[in-house]
């Protein structure tokens, strides 16, 4: 428990978490130190966590949210893509259960003449991540350098990969030190690691799905819409167009859970085929991402552009041609066969007749986690093969003992856990429960959807 | 950053933190599990002082500070003293500027027929030490171990040392990781730091001295008032006799603010003489010691017996016989020439005719501090001959050119800052100011003063 380091000069971590206890808005400048130090291991552990419990606890203003985010956006390599003639547009999900919209995005948009450097995280709890998703490809490598993934961006319009060594190493850093000192769920603390990472692709624009509901990490839709509008003041505080729907997370996206079954139901939507859920919202999102990139006049206009692509079958045919360009197997794509297969199917049956009333998302996915499909720890591997299957989403009829949902297993024991939460999470009512509720509840941001987007 | 080792079995220290952090009462299993795990080194820094910024933004209910002081208390050897006939009772002061009255109280309620083990720290910041004044008495010992600490107690009724690695070392850890994260400002933890090293003395009761003004920790009286209050429930709650007396901190105490300095100014209270203000507190404080140590009726028959004693010449007696048994050179107590003397001296003369309207008290003590006399850091070491002489104190009149304080110094350049800030401490009024505030302000506790108290 040394004091502060000579070279850390005027700046004393001690005075900034007093400050902050005590409830003033920290400088700028503050921040910036703080962070910068931490990330180069001037300050301990124990004085940055003293810190973000009381951020945690005493929040922070728009102003302090933005220079947090800025400090650990310029603590790495901020990605220069202003070469690429293309706007630069990324979509960011708070995470939920089957949500595979990332997976269809990057080429529908990037079919439609706009950039998509996607940086993308891992599943960890009950929900699942675009990167697993991904690596249930065989071959497909989410680990590019920048040099790498600016070359596949390049040639196909988008690119997916993890974060690397160099982008926010200060946000992997305190990340690491919130996951273990209770001081993750801070909306400041979250918008400050979401943004940093996504400003640091070196967008022009960002369109953020925060999800509400079972699912979500925001269960109540108040929360979500103030880090909603958290992130979307930071992102244009910093100079990038932001906008955010707050969609509904209530129950799973689309049918299929599970990495390598979700990769399926994206091919699915790209075909044209698959869940209305799904494809509604990747139709929205990408109506967002088409009008900010400046491709359409109205999101509208982007959503039709966007319906029109995937009929043509350009946007499979950039899918392919991205994954085929980060190693995956194409063929992977043409036939799911190819994909990662669960030995075992389990069959979860409706113990009465009725209707779907609701469907606890939060234990569907901690179902599939269960299965070996999600990660309970960092540490633990992922098996892209299992899943989960739905063939019953809220509202629909369901008569006693017809299949609520499927089981894709590779370890029974499990399996026979996973059954009993995806049953138990279903809640079948005698009549027709309220209408479900609606998949997009709000949009926020300053920019319209209707007109040219200010640029 | 690893995960909770095993040993720690089902206790999760995140989940306390949470716990905490979301305004939760924790049970005394929870905080017993987080101090002990702490205290074994089970747990990392950084756990613990998010913990503790969540306990000081949160608070703590009355039940949850008497589980930490008793998890703290329990950390270490608890003294039994239960072979001494006499009842034992101590003194604790939260500190201030000038306040030597433990030197004179652990003498004289043992000359009362009270055993005073007294286990006190170090000056820090603006405040003085306890044992920082004995160790200006060459020779003296404050590092008796347990079994010599017995020993001086038994031959002569009192013993003074300092914290043993013994003695609750859970406080020790703590208070050292408070010190770097902003987590010290809190009265919970500052309650459980006192009371678990007060309470491992073995005592059957302790008055406690909490300081209000400019001089001490709490600056406002009613912050005092709630300290007194948790720390007097704590003590009752664990079974002790506990009372609290809210003092005037607002000027220093007595008029020697330095080590050997306030050696001397002791040695003069001895001797029935000394300043009035430090006079009348150390009979105050000496009533209530007796009192609740059953040799006196009332408070009032404490003070009357105490202020007896000490014309007798016998409490001085008790004092050199507890210096020579604790090492010191017991010819210092009659011949003061034979403390460290400083070298030089320096007058603060007052700027105009006047009287003085208040002393600002924080500012005195830095200045002693400047000289060498106290600590900026722990690592810090004490120059015991230099200090400050007061001539005059709130209420005084005096005139132009007149000295009102007197630099004793060894380094010219600190005893010019020192006197410029002992001079800007004093506030010089044409007219006589307000009368002094009264020097004790409120007794706080259950036991009353005017009679037997509860055995």
């Amino acid at each position: 428990m040394s004091q502060i380091p000579a070279s850390a000069q005027a700046f004393r971590a001690i005075d900034v978490i007093r400050k902050k206890r005590d409830g003033s808005e920290l400088s700028e400048c503050e921040i910036g130190s703080l962070v910068n130090a931490y990330t180069r291991g001037d300050i301990p552990d124990y004085q940055v966590s003293a810190w973000l419990m009381a951020v945690v606890l005493r929040g922070m203003t728009r102003a302090e949210t933005a220079a947090l985010t800025d400090a650990m956006l310029h603590s790495g390599e901020v990605i220069d893509l202003s070469s690429l003639p293309a706007k630069k547009v990324d979509k960011h999900s708070t995470g939920g259960v089957g949500d595979k919209t990332s997976l269809v995005l990057a080429p529908l948009a990037a079919a439609a003449g706009v950039a998509v450097p996607m940086i993308s995280g891992r599943g960890l709890g009950h929900t699942g991540g675009t990167l697993d998703k991904l690596e249930a490809i065989p071959g497909f490598n989410v680990n590019l350098s920048v040099a790498e993934f600016r070359r596949v961006l390049e040639t196909c319009g988008c690119a997916m990969i993890g974060q690397t060594a160099e982008i926010a190493p200060a946000d992997r850093k305190l990340y690491a030190l919130r996951d273990v000192t209770g001081t993750v769920e801070s909306p400041y603390l979250i918008c400050a690691s979401i943004m940093s990472k996504k400003l640091a692709e070196g967008i022009d624009a960002l369109v953020l799905d925060v999800k509400t509901g079972s699912g979500a990490f925001m269960k109540n839709e108040r929360d979500a819409a103030f880090l909603a509008e958290l992130m979307v003041e930071t992102g244009e505080r910093m100079g990038k167009q932001t906008v955010a729907l707050i969609t509904d997370m209530d129950q799973p996206l689309g049918c299929m859970i599970g990495n390598a079954l979700e990769v399926i139901e994206v091919v699915d939507v790209l075909r044209g085929e698959g869940p209305e859920d799904l494809r509604e919202l990747c139709l929205e999102l990408a109506g967002w991402m088409l009008h900010l990139g400046g491709v359409s006049d109205t999101v509208a206009d982007g959503k039709k552009q966007s319906a029109t692509l995937i009929a043509s079958g350009k946007v499979l045919d950039r899918f392919r041609q991205m994954v085929e360009l980060q190693g995956g197997d194409p063929r992977t794509i043409d036939d799911p066969k190819k994909l990662p297969q669960a030995q075992h199917t389990m069959t979860v049956s409706s113990p009465k007749s009725g209707y779907v009333a609701s469907l606890q998302c939060e234990q569907v996915g901690t179902a599939c986690v269960i299965l070996g499909g999600g990660r309970e720890r960092k540490e633990d591997s992922v098996d892209p093969a299992v899943g989960i299957v739905l063939h019953k989403k809220v509202g629909d009829a369901v008569s006693a003992g017809e299949p609520l949902a499927t089981i894709q297993y590779n370890a029974e024991a499990r399996a026979i856990r996973s059954r009993q939460l995806v049953k138990e999470s279903y809640q079948i009512t005698d009549s027709p429960a309220h209408e479900p509720r609606p998949l997009i509840h709000r949009v926020i941001g300053r920019v319209t959807g209707n007109s040219g987007g200010k640029n």
